[in-house]
């Protein structure tokens, strides 16, 4: 019986499946908590902005991981070997980029530099770089504009470019001893098939394509001159970037002799190139045309592909349309929203400090299900961590509009809910404006799973049936579709990505459907939430209130410094 | 040595302080909690707005505070003797209406609607009448404009005849029991002069002035052709209204033999007229021509008076200008915030549930105090329970802006903090605007006495020194102030305010400066406050938001029916 399996590099923890590729049954799980930091991430207590992450953590996550499932499969499954493993898949967080010397290996594992956070990954969620990001987006928007057309008209301090030419500014020590940067994604597949050399690695299309302004069409990454504007030291940068990317459809390398010895798995099975969490998480609950995916834990992505036969217009805020960074052949798009559990955490930990039973994500969620829409009064937007899509702006924050003095906490709770409900329906028009039929929503993630209070809502304000996807794993399952793909047909896996996902991946039987007395409710709710959107995120409208947020931050940050 | 007693029926309790005359030394205190309903007040689980007090209530509470309070002085003076009382002055809350039938008794004490919160006394904060007040506002801007001229340009649900029009609606069983209404502190004055009789019961020009649209210039209270229009039984309780009313420096009448044998005091001492605790404690804090004061509770009202020498525009969201409402011979000015202490009790006791150690009032002050102004990032308006001045609109709500995924309570408790002082500082440049200057700003009530946070911040946002007055209980102290004023210099009491409040009324050494550098932080977060209050405050203006909280509060209201 032949197996793959799929590696899932999330923000706090790695997770390892081992699938049957027969049915996708997941046979074993193993998770490795990072172990630096707080929760695996390195914080600044004087800056909020700052997330980053020990590499060494993620070398360590893979070999505890893989031995811990094999472990696990064999005390499942008397008759699995790991002989019957035919290829490895990956996907991580990004954009994490990471500054490697000439071989390809992690400054931040280094003596010299393991306690400076610059030469460590910069996770996904760091925010340091927004000023960068601002000059980049300036700066193509004169010069480039074609670049910015590829990712939502605003280049993002979450992004590649932004991380490194901060660390430039404010770490040139860090910037100068790395040879070039890598992203987590690439990193990884580079370690097991040890061809983590620069002149060797095959890099992401997945990761290039929506973070680094990678595009065929204009060469490959941003031209020398574009880079030079910014920083002669970025466009020499630019000069040990490869001209090439890959898709999952594509073999990244072989697992190499002395980690196949490690782990007990057969040397040389092939390992899948690599993609971010959320494009495998997509592949694992079943996108395709029509078919949106939204995972939903944090943070939110959304994503779905399009036929390359159709023009497909450049959509404003969608943060990436890219060539084959979901599934190959197809435009894959990815939009977003900061953060959604994330803005419920906030409630209950920070906000509601006191730990009883009452300021519990169990309790808030019972009797916010006791609420009818519309009942609180209440209306929020959900940017407490900026918005992804689509408006692509970290320097947006939250607001919460219509409390009164018996407003209670499961009414703010269910006011939050509904705020990133409100987010997600804004992406879906957004996509369907532009030409991006969605015929199904597949839900995954762990909200997803344990809220059917925030699915239903999810039904109800956006009219439309949210489907669940039966793998509560869907990254790692995606990986191991991956894996298969790679190993392909001759190997016991599959030749393509429609046929392995047939087989592999499922929705659950348990649907949420909208309501149709809610979804009115939701109706004239979204039209008031509409109305606050675009009057605080958006300069260029009549009523536009966009300077008190961005002035309340200027302020804050003034008085911070 | 002269005493008095002065009368303070609060929202929760009423008190009663004992005072010598002669240098404002308060000997004895008495509280009594009213005994029925939540805290005194009986409230409607299915709606919000209903606030009613139970008129029995107000009777045992002159009663037993009285006695307790001579008891009191007894004990602490031996040479206090009850003969040595020469006045009783009396406030209440206030619009705080009461059914009585044709002998002036309160129809909520008989038996047949004891249970009935309709035949009750309405509260000030039950807001069950705003259809009511949107009425009387349209129907007076358009036929009677210089109605509204004097408060504030718009007629509010608290306020007396939208809440007898609303009973008149709701349960005309009462209304029509009913031979007319008194005001809460007309009826103390009476009930203790036995003038209770409407044929008998001299009203306070305060109440009727500020609530009931009482002017001398057109004849009293509203015509009754006005009030035809609202309702032809409205027109003939208008019969039953008096056509004069008093000031505070007249008296109601003289103690009841019965009340005096009941008590123990000598029969027949004066009981001056009686005004709203707001009027009389501004009195007690030493009110006068440029001196404002800020009774800062749960909610804060804003007391100053200006010469009648000038002529004085009508002040557009002042909720009443009134001659004589607070001095004789002075235009009486008022206005207010509807909830101050009651934003940050709901944010304590509501928003954060637990009743931990870090849920309370001292530790979020305490921590709120370690930040700088602007640090947090945070602004709020101080509606959530709708704005009195300058906006004059109950169907406002909270808002709060800025909040990211690290936004702690403190900062939170904080912006709330700042936004009552914004309120508060709205309305001093409203009174200035209009040529109400203001030279010294005297605060009291337990707010301002407790939290020397709160203050510095009003200092800091307004850029005004702050006064506390001496008198913790300055509502008694200026009913007091007045028994003092009544019994006249011939009885050991005064002849003028000006003379009684120079012995009688002190402010603390203890003041809080303004801090430059706070101040000029402040200076543009109010910029910021200002143009939220203008875009979801007003209608008329060119950025608008004045939609979005009434449109919530429709939906809420009709999802809630």
């Amino acid at each position: 019986m032949p197996y793959t399996i799929g590696l899932d590099y999330g923000t706090n923890s790695v997770r390892c499946i081992i699938v049957n590729v027969v049915n996708g049954q997941e046979i074993a799980t193993a998770i490795h908590e990072y172990e630096t930091g707080q929760a695996g991430i390195i914080l600044d207590k004087h800056d909020h902005n700052v997330a980053r992450q020990h590499p060494g953590d993620y070398i360590k996550g893979f070999e505890v991981t893989v031995k811990e499932a094999i472990c696990s499969a064999q005390k499942v499954d008397k008759d699995f070997l790991p002989q019957h493993i035919i290829g490895i898949g990956v996907d991580t967080t990004g954009s994490t980029p990471l500054p490697v010397n000439a071989q390809g290996e992690p400054l931040g594992i280094q003596e010299k530099f393991k306690n400076n956070p610059n030469a460590q990954a910069w996770l996904w969620k760091d925010h340091t770089s927004y000023a960068e990001a601002a000059e980049i987006t300036e700066l193509a928007e004169k010069n480039r504009p074609e670049y910015l057309a590829k990712c939502g008209g605003t280049y993002s301090s979450e992004w590649f470019f932004s991380k490194i030419l901060h660390c430039l500014r404010i770490d040139p020590e860090v910037f100068d001893e790395a040879y070039t940067w890598v992203e987590y994604c690439d990193y990884i597949t580079g370690m097991i098939t040890g061809t983590s050399h620069p002149d060797n690695l095959k890099r992401s299309r997945c990761a290039a394509g929506h973070k680094a302004m990678f595009n065929e069409d204009w060469g490959g990454y941003p031209a020398r001159d574009f880079l030079e504007k910014l920083d002669p030291k970025l466009a020499a940068l630019r000069d040990r970037l490869p001209d090439k990317t890959y898709t999952v459809s594509e073999i990244a390398g072989n697992l190499t002799e002395e980690w196949a010895k490690t782990l007990g798995l057969p040397a040389g099975i092939p390992v899948a190139i690599s993609a971010f969490d959320a494009h495998l998480g997509a592949i694992g609950a079943g996108v395709n045309q029509g078919k949106l995916v939204k995972i939903i834990g944090t943070s939110t992505c959304d994503i779905i592909v399009a036929s390359k036969e159709n023009e497909l217009a450049d959509i404003p805020g969608v943060c990436g349309i890219v060539d084959g960074s979901v599934l190959p052949d197809t435009w894959g798009l990815e939009a977003g929203q900061s953060a959604v559990g994330d803005i419920f955490n906030w409630f209950v930990n920070v906000i509601q400090p006191g730990k009883t039973d009452e300021a519990s994500h169990e309790y808030l969620n019972d009797q916010a299900a006791k609420l009818k829409p519309g009942q609180s009064g209440l209306l929020a937007l959900d940017w407490n961590n900026g918005n992804r899509t689509i408006l692509v702006d970290q320097r947006l924050t939250g607001l919460l509009i219509g409390q009164t003095l018996h407003t209670r906490p499961e009414e703010v709770y269910r006011a939050l809910i509904e705020a990133t409900a409100f987010g997600a329906l804004a992406i879906i028009n957004r996509f369907e404006e532009y030409g991006v039929k969605i015929n199904e929503v597949i839900n995954c993630g762990g909200i997803a799973e344990k809220s059917p209070l925030l699915m239903q809502i999810y039904a109800d304000v956006t009219g439309r049936e949210m489907k669940i996807s039966q793998s509560s794993q869907t990254c790692a399952l995606g990986s191991a579709i991956a894996a298969a793909v790679v190993a392909g047909k001759s190997n016991g896996g599959y030749d393509s990505f429609t046929e392995a996902q047939s087989v592999m991946a499922h929705t659950k039987e348990t649907t949420y459907k909208p309501i149709t007395e809610n979804h009115k409710i939701y109706k004239q709710l979204y039209k008031l939430y509409s109305q606050l959107h675009d009057a605080f995120g958006l300069e260029t409208q009549a009523k536009s209130m966009h300077n008190i947020m961005k002035e309340l931050l200027d302020i804050k940050e003034k008085m911070n410094a």
